[in-house]
């Protein structure tokens, strides 16, 4: 497999193609940013922890039967993905209230819900990445309504199976941001990254947090905390 | 009928008990507001309009089936409708891009959309009534899911009825909120006011605004506005 050109540089990744048609080649950064790319730095580690915890987090899903773009790690930060064209919606899981939503609805951040709640979110950095619903989608024409139905169920399954995943770690996930794209083919995968830059990850007995919070809320170390992630997940296997 | 005390004041209705349980005397104020009360005004006559209006409106819903609290209008400023416990759900339908939809999507006001649209928004003045989706409705417990089904089919329903009594009278309909409330006897009844207030209302042919976006902009004289969308839908009957 050849690295070649730059296809796309995101916050977090750069996509590369490959002397493969439907492969890439994702290098993950060692960037991190929050409030829509307000705030910036630059953390050693981070591109290597994010790359080898979805890493896990793919192989756990596709063990349970959950189609995603993941092919292989292949180096410390390096990834190779099937290549897919990304639906421009962000999917929101959540299990309990925390960031946007508790400022949404006035409920304390820490509050579980009776049962899991599906978001929508138009990915568009200019606009900030707003909330919308089933009919915005329609109007936007991103995705078709059965596209969109299979992506909110593919999102709960994928749900189930990291609540699980993360029980068994001791780590409460809390809430969690999905992207999916489209092959040529026209088959719908779980895409981008699964890791603790896209999800909320709490102690499963302090709450303490393992996520990206602790880099927007400045209340601690993110390595640290990746790294905690990371170990509890099985993972420093390659190291 | 007898007025009794004051339920309710609302920022353009104050609600009254009557001396018979399941009905109630709305009266409409003159006061205009905007921007989640940031904006103020007192403008004679608006009151009258606007319970002139929402009477039309309501009495030719009731003519094409849709169920609504209306009963009967009173006085100037005055109407009598059905006690009914207000769900805390704004639904919005939108026939052409305006106002929040147009900031929130990056989509240039004026722009028809294909098929009327729906959205869901929280009433709540604090948080400032956020758009919400149908779990965010589970998640709050304000309506169940058949109740939030049968307030969009409704919704609808107003919108194809409402565009055609408009079209007749040269006035396009841009977008509109409802809201609506049940019976003791929990049936789901449209409720509050249609009017200039609740509707973008334009000219058929110059694009004018006839609606509260003359007082939220500045562009004009809401009394006039609103006389006119009155005149044109036959009113002033009454004076």
């Amino acid at each position: 497999m050849e690295k070649q050109g730059l296809l796309y540089e995101g916050k977090a990744k750069r996509i590369y193609e490959t002397n493969q048609e439907d492969l890439l080649f994702v290098s993950y950064k060692d960037s991190a940013t929050a409030f829509n790319g307000e705030k910036k730095a630059e953390i050693t580690g981070k591109g290597r922890l994010n790359n080898e915890i979805s890493t896990i987090i793919f192989e756990a899903l596709k063990a349970k039967g959950i189609e995603n773009h993941f092919v292989q790690r292949v180096s410390e930060t390096e990834q190779i993905v099937k290549k897919v064209n990304i639906v421009p919606i962000e999917v929101v899981v959540r299990n309990v209230i925390a960031g946007s939503l508790s400022k949404r609805l006035g409920i304390e951040e820490g509050t579980a819900m009776k049962k899991p709640i599906v978001e929508l979110y138009y990915k568009d950095d200019e606009l900030g990445d707003p909330l919308i619903n089933e009919d915005h989608v329609q109007l936007l024409e991103i995705a078709t309504a059965d596209q969109v139905e299979t992506m909110k169920e593919m999102a709960l399954k994928v749900n189930e199976v990291l609540l699980n995943h993360f029980v068994a770690a001791k780590v409460r996930l809390i809430d969690f941001k999905l992207e999916f794209g489209l092959t040529n083919e026209g088959i719908l995968l779980l895409a981008d990254e699964v890791s603790p830059d896209t999800c909320r990850l709490w102690d499963l007995n302090t709450n303490e947090k393992f996520d990206k919070d602790v880099f927007r809320r400045d209340i601690g170390s993110l390595t640290d905390a990746y790294e905690e992630i990371l170990t509890r997940l099985g993972g420093n296997q390659y190291v």
